[in-house]
């Protein structure tokens, strides 16, 4: 029998990453579409179910290579009907029946989940995860996000707020505001943005000498970059934002150890891009305050599949709901 | 047919509680036997069988009346194989086959897990979280226990260590030492224990006066029971043990709903009668740290069982091997 494919969709804002994957979680072939949000939407599924079909063409292959669609959301998703709960950037009302709808114009089996969920389910698949059955991933990006694996399932939590990693408090009283109407939330430290926060505010206070104060002068700002650069060749400034953030973080994922003991807690995003300067620091942390069954045994590593993890993980969604 | 029994086992270091409880997760008959940890524990699996045997012929009942036996076990357990990773009270040697031997002498199913787990599986069966599907209970006793459940199981974790609630850290620096070799976890607060502790450094200071200070100046201690009861009648001291305390309690349980969204923490336990005057405090803790979406969707409850909980949740665990 040939190869079968699922078709793996990353649902964003300004585009929508399709990809063909097999049934090892391999990639045969991925692209992207624009997202077309205007008149609420209305066209994002058909848009979607027309580059599947166009892609098929292309490469010369019959629909019945297809066993179906999974796809991941920017939104809380309640998994057994496919309804997306709230979704900000697409158009569409609240509690919108994407999977039915999808399902409809393409007459395939169709699975949907939020996309941070995804990202996790990816590496679980065949990623820093593969074959771990307890997992915690955490994409330190713009903001913070999560998803967590119990027992080979997603832990959707009972409003489909569980794995909101980025908005654990790690500072109870007088934190930084966070979009979510909290303070202190670990995603105004341990993101991109958060970053950048912290080492401003270091350099405003214009003490501070060296690389990272040299570029804060040149360009009145530093990016995330800039800072772990700048802390690779032993910057002051640099290496006190980094020990912030590496404290923070190592604690907040101790504490998650301590409640779960993952096989894996896997760290993705841009920021985690950042390696060893600040993987090594927070899993010191991670040592330091997690408890030694959890020290001994939960793993902290690198994400390996990076903007892939989405639609792998939408299509590992069919694979299991489909048990092929 | 006639109703059927489990029998649920509770296995501590002095007393082995045991409860005949039918399919509806209701005890029929319960009673304890004394715990024979005398020559390596050899004694521990024939005192069980002859006990369910004897109380068996008590009530005029065959063996068959039994479908089977649930066991909780003080300690870290392979749920999969049914063996005791190492316990300390019981006499026996590291990784001894419990569930395989009791099975020999008894001649039914035998299935074991952690005794914190079998709590939270009793009150997802029949007490405060009946009918949740993802569930944390967090037991407040002379330490801190606990058990989670996502997707109706128990997470166990790579290491057995999944559900230590009580060490997470809730104060890096500074914090009191804890049994395990770390400082500042929660149990060394929210347990009796700690409860008695931060009120005996308030107390030591000599400064107190009030309701607390009596007791301690007449007996040279406080029980946490103590504190509870001049809390609620106003006394100064006792309110500020009991608002440190339900600040790291709601904290920790903010932070564990931001990662799993349960539909309820049940906290359980003698600190947890302590009653209003703790829940309350904790309630409002945890509304200031959790999102927004899980502050509105995860309930906190007092558990409903008590001392059943164990063997009620030992029970369930047969119920759930032979899909009954």
């Amino acid at each position: 029998m040939s190869e079968k494919w699922i078709t793996g969709v990353d649902l964003g804002g300004t585009t929508i990453k399709l990809a063909f994957i097999n049934l090892n979680g391999e990639i045969v072939e991925k692209w992207e579409i624009a997202t077309d949000n205007s008149d609420m939407g209305k066209n994002i599924t058909t848009d979607i179910a027309k580059a599947i079909e166009d892609k098929l063409a292309d490469l010369k292959q019959d629909k019945s290579k297809l066993v179906g669609i999974g796809m991941g959301a920017p939104g809380p998703v309640d998994y057994e009907t496919g309804v997306i709960l709230n979704v900000v950037n697409l158009g569409w009302e609240d509690n919108f029946p994407l999977q039915a709808q999808l399902q409809e114009v393409i007459s395939l089996p169709v699975a949907i989940e939020n996309d941070a969920n995804c990202a996790a389910l990816g590496e679980m698949w065949n990623g820093a995860g593969k074959g771990a059955k307890d997992l915690v991933c955490v994409t330190l990006g713009t903001g913070v996000g999560g998803g967590v694996i119990a027992n080979g399932n997603i832990v959707q939590g009972i409003n489909g707020a569980a794995g909101e990693i980025g908005h654990i408090t790690s500072i109870p009283v007088g934190g930084a505001p966070c979009n979510c109407g909290k303070t202190g939330c670990l995603e105004t430290i341990a993101s991109a943005t958060g970053i950048v926060r912290i080492a401003g505010k270091q350099l405003a206070e214009g003490q501070a000498t060296g690389e990272l104060a040299e570029i804060f002068a040149k360009n009145g700002k530093v990016t995330a970059k800039d800072v772990f650069d700048a802390a690779r060749i032993g910057d002051e400034t640099a290496k006190k934002v980094m020990d912030e953030v590496s404290f923070h973080l190592g604690f907040a994922l101790a504490n998650i150890g301590n409640t779960l003991n993952p096989q894996k807690i896997v760290l993705g995003g841009g920021v985690s891009r950042a390696g060893d300067i600040l993987i090594n620091a927070v899993k010191e942390n991670f040592a330091k305050y997690a408890f030694s069954a959890v020290r001994d045994s939960t793993e902290i590593s690198v994400a390996t599949l990076g903007n892939d993890a989405g639609v792998i993980g939408a299509a590992w969604l069919i694979k299991n709901k489909l048990n092929l």
